[in-house]
C-alpha cells in the first residue's frame, strides 16, 4: 500500500505543493500548527527513522536543504525556523513515510 | 571564536559524550526538556541551516543514522522519539553551530 504522501507524489490526492526535487517534495501541513507549517518528504518511502540506512539516509541533506530554500521563499529564514522529524508513539508520529516539519512565522515556544 | 560545542569536541570542556564518529559528536544536554535529550553535532562548524551547501549539508545524513543508533542504545526506538533543529531566534536557537535534539523516554506533547 502506497502511503498518503506518496499518493500527494503521484498527484493521487491534492496537495499546495512548495517546492520539489526528483528526491524531495514539499507541502502545505492541512493542520497547521504555526503560522508556517510545511512537511519536507523524500520521495523514496522510509517509515521512520529506525528504518534508515547509509543509502537512504542520504536525502536528509536534501530535506535540510529543502528547508533553507522553503525558508527562504517564505521570508522567515533570518526571523527563524524549527525542523522537527518524529518516530513513533512518543513523538506522536502518524504517516510511516519520514517527513520533516518546518514550522515558523511567529515565536514557536518549546518542543517537547 | 570556536563554538561551545566545538570546545566540547576538543576536550576544552565537559560533557558526557554518549557517540562519536569523524564527522558527529553526541552529547547529553544539560538542561534536559525529556528523560532522554542529547544533542548530535556535527564537527564541521555550521552557524544554522541557512549557512549549509550541498556539500556541508550532508553531514545531516550522518546526524540521522547517529539519532537512530542512539535511540537504539538508549532503549527508545520503538517506544518513539523526536528530532529537532531550532534555526535563529523564532525557534530559540541559542548556540550558533548547527545541533540536532533528540528527545525521549517519555510521551513529547506537541512541538510548537
Amino acid at each position: 500500500m502506497p502511503s498518503l504522501f506518496t499518493k500527494i507524489i503521484r498527484r493521487e490526492i491534492p496537495a499546495k505543493i512548495v517546492y520539489e526535487t526528483d528526491r524531495v517534495i514539499a507541502f502545505h501541513d492541512i493542520s497547521p500548527m504555526a503560522k508556517v507549517h510545511i512537511l519536507i518528504v523524500p520521495k523514496q518511502e522510509t517509515a521512520t527513522i529506525n528504518d534508515f540506512n547509509e543509502s537512504s539516509a542520504s536525502v536528509m541533506a536534501d530535506c535540510f536543504l529543502a528547508a533553507k530554500q522553503i525558508a527562504q521563499d517564505f521570508g522567515i529564514a533570518e526571523s527563524g525556523y524549527r525542523v522537527v522529524m518524529n518516530c513513533n508513539g512518543d513523538a506522536g508520529q502518524t504517516v510511516f513515510h519520514v517527513h520533516l516539519h518546518l514550522l515558523g512565522g511567529e515565536p514557536l515556544g518549546g518542543f517537547a
